[in-house]
């Protein structure tokens, strides 16, 4: 049977082959939410990039830029990170160009595999399904909080390995770990994560309805996949 | 109140300030397991070495020479990686040195900590106290297997977080998830580590009566402390 196992954080990408392996880059709250809630929302390509100043340069060649740093959003850019700034009329068509602390860290670490997926709650069966029809072992690469596993991005992993029983078996510890947690949380996920340290954070911040959101399941039939530095569905 | 957090591979210290923060070194399957078990049978010092080598040129000092690397012993040790093997007579105010393939690694990167302990369920009693006493955070840091995190380290985490509650709370993720996950394991530690990687490395090597040994608690009334270069009680 097929393998999936899970990477809990891009700090430890180092220790797995992503070159062979199918990756699903999740970042919950909220980079891969929001991402996918674009294309739900028409967008035409994604940009991630790494570097603020980058992301803001590329303005002027007619991308909509979307920073966050710490949770927060800095002055001077079009979008923030909450999904809810992704469903405005000006996605539809739009090139957005994107910068977030952990989500884009996550997707460059994980580029040379040859089937980058970016995949949430709000996309999971879309995940679920292009899985089922790969034929190699996969990883879900978790964006963490600055290089720190967390709560809501293992739980995604344990919910996409549930999805895959049956094609897919845990490949090491971390899978078994995330498929137990999952299993713990699923019939109230709001509830599990309340306490996460992440939940926290952005309570502080004010955004208790894009914890919600993010954490509803297949609002979107989008599957974002890296093409060489795009996102495109 | 004081917080305590997990990091849940060495590849991940980095990440953490051990200089000031009380450590529990963890290796159940079986680095600290044996260390334990070898105070608890007389032994006067522990030297924790990486290098097989230096283990070895150790014999000529008066040391009796442990090794494990992959599971297995390498040949020209006095002992390997089995609890049973710090058992036997010679163990009486021996001093050991030892490397294995994560447990010593996991020492060594958490050696500037003020306060290093080595934890098992063997001790965890002992652990537990000695904490309570602390006046500082602390951290819980998994030896895992080859930079991954593992079931049976991570379960301890939990173990002992529940075990401080009252006087520590989780700092972060890592430490939410491994009490999680031993809340849920708890009742039957053994059926559920059952299916870890680890364990079925283990049982390749035929060594299950190894496993029921070292998720046993507080068979020993001892707590080892990095002194320098040495393990001391």
């Amino acid at each position: 049977m097929k393998k999936i196992d899970v990477c809990l954080s891009p700090d430890l990408i180092h220790l797995y082959d992503v070159s062979n392996l199918a990756v699903v880059v999740v970042d919950i709250f909220r980079a891969t939410s929001c991402m996918v809630t674009a294309f739900g929302n028409g967008a035409e390509r994604i940009l991630p990039v790494e570097d603020l100043e980058l992301c803001r340069s590329k303005k002027s060649e007619g991308y909509l830029i979307a920073a966050e740093r710490n949770g927060e959003s800095p002055d001077g850019f079009d979008l923030g990170n909450s999904p809810f700034s992704f469903q405005e009329e000006r996605i539809k068509g739009a090139k957005i160009c994107v910068t977030t602390t952990n989500g884009t860290v996550a997707i460059r670490r994980s580029s040379t595999s040859p089937l980058l997926m970016v995949g949430a709650f709000l996309n999971i069966s879309k995940v679920v399904e292009r899985l089922k029809n790969w034929e190699g072992d996969a990883l879900v690469v978790c964006a963490g909080w600055k290089g720190r596993p967390n709560l809501e991005d293992s739980l995604f992993a344990g919910a996409l390995i549930e999805g895959l029983e049956g094609e897919y078996t845990y490949a090491d510890d971390a899978s078994l770990m995330a498929m137990s947690l999952y299993k713990q949380a699923k019939l109230d996920l709001l509830n599990f994560v309340k306490n996460s340290s992440h939940v926290q954070r952005l309570k502080r911040l004010g955004i208790e309805k894009d914890i919600e959101f993010c954490l509803e399941r297949d609002m979107y039939d989008v599957l974002p996949i890296l093409n060489r530095d795009f996102l495109t569905i």
